[in-house]
């Protein structure tokens, strides 16, 4: 698993670069996208979209560019979370963050550059992607990024902080701000391959399984990680008072649903033979088992 | 003309409105999203993409969503340059800003909800638009809202306050940060519209030559203007330093660029028959004339 990962990944890595290379200027906007993008990720989303598309033993150029768009906004969320008026963060994976790096004006215009660029790359014409699929896939980009998706779940957890959250606004929470770019990459891997709508929906529930699982991993290791390894404060979540699964259902049944997420992540895929499913199975297992 | 805009301004705000009234949480990114759009603004630029529809006689309808979709991205830029990092203003238009209004965590993910919303209502099936159609148009708001664009002219013009800057970065700027959503408006009626080449880069001529007559007469209202007409303070480009039409060629040279920019403006639609295109005459006159 790891291996393959390592192998995507720098396919994908090959991708972005190549969408980067064409921006020359203004510099500052030009260099501060790269600088963001490539910052070591782990190309989750991106990689998904690829896996739905070997899957359905499809050319993987059918999705480059939309891979790439992912990972644009991917990128400019980060960008955006990390400024001060959001989470203020001044590292991530080890480097300075992009307002830290470029200045605060700068990276909000990066983050609105990438955003803007995504919609750019995602309406460049892929042979073997009709007209109409890539309207469909960059309404489905705009929804699941926007005030319905993404950026409706940063908000809620914004407002969350420091109060005692629902279980349900929780849920909403994990199931916009990360679960919905996710979600986004398997479907468009799914339209990319003309998924019939029951496989559309058991790929659907595959990602939004696995993005719950996810977040519920990031709040145990947030309490039992390695601060060498997840490369940030253990515990901060408590000492901000978030409300995590963890401080609702306690450490061990955390541990339970996490586990239980995974299975029915695995079990969405039983309507595929296992053999093409097996790399799907082997995430789930390496989310459970990750440490970083 | 006066009455002309007026009654094409309702038009678009009634659109506007329809669209925001879908919007309903997080409230405050809904009720955020209403207000920075509401905020009383001219409409200029989805009113030039009906004007282009009225002069090939096709039905409003058409253009309705793209219309809308600008004017969120437009939205977006103000509310994005009012922040405290960028121009840092308290008030537009006579009311706080969405930042001050809404507090600055929130207006980043307002305005980037508007800009990633606009993308959603653009790939809304419009009947008697093709999906071709709408893929090149989807791609041109990209393109000139975002580093290549609108992004791309903001950001100059914010390394270059202070500085004395050439003539040629001053075109680049006013080409770029108001110009290309001037222009990206007239040239979606004229795609929209059917127009033949020539007909596109008449219309596309007279875009640039309006946005950029637009722009020096806000030079020249920074100097001449009467504060309670324009609702800022008179001379505050000469206080920033900014390098402006009036600081490069005096006040009385710009006037009579201005004027040469509007002819130009008029001359570029002679192809089509003078009676079509009085609106947009019209409008050139009343962009040399208006007093704020």
């Amino acid at each position: 698993m790891r291996r393959y990962l390592e192998e995507k990944k720098s396919y994908v890595e090959t991708i972005l670069k190549r969408y980067l290379d064409e921006l020359k200027y203004p510099e500052v906007i030009a260099e501060g996208m790269r600088y963001s993008v490539l910052n070591g990720g782990k190309r989750i989303r991106p990689i998904l979209l690829l896996m739905v598309l070997e899957l359905y033993d499809k050319d993987l150029n059918l999705g480059k560019s939309l891979a790439a768009a992912i990972e644009f906004i991917h990128s400019y969320s980060l960008v955006h979370d990390d400024l001060p008026a959001l989470d203020n963060d001044d590292y991530r994976r080890g480097k300075l963050t992009t307002h830290k790096k470029y200045g605060e004006a700068e990276a909000i215009l990066i983050g609105d550059s990438l955003l803007t660029h995504a919609f750019f790359i995602a309406t460049k014409s892929v042979e073997g992607v009709s007209s109409e699929k890539l309207i469909k896939i960059i309404s489905l980009i705009a929804e699941y990024s926007g005030i319905f998706g993404m950026i409706g779940g940063q908000m809620v957890d914004i407002e969350s902080e420091g109060r005692e959250v629902s279980y349900e606004k929780l849920k909403y929470i994990h199931k916009n701000k990360t679960g919905k770019l996710i979600k986004l990459s398997v479907e468009i891997g799914a339209i990319l391959s003309e998924a019939t709508d029951e496989e559309y929906s058991s790929l659907q529930s595959y990602a939004e399984n696995i993005g719950l699982a996810f977040q519920i991993k990031d709040d145990i290791l947030d309490i039992e990680g390695d601060f060498e390894r997840i490369g940030k404060v253990v515990g901060s979540d408590l000492e901000l008072k978030k409300t995590t699964y963890p401080s609702i259902f306690g450490l061990e049944k955390s541990k339970e649903i996490l586990n239980q997420t995974l299975e029915d992540a695995k079990r969405s895929l039983r309507i595929f033979p296992k053999e093409k499913v097996k790399i799907f199975n082997e995430l789930a297992d390496y989310i459970g088992m990750r440490e970083n």
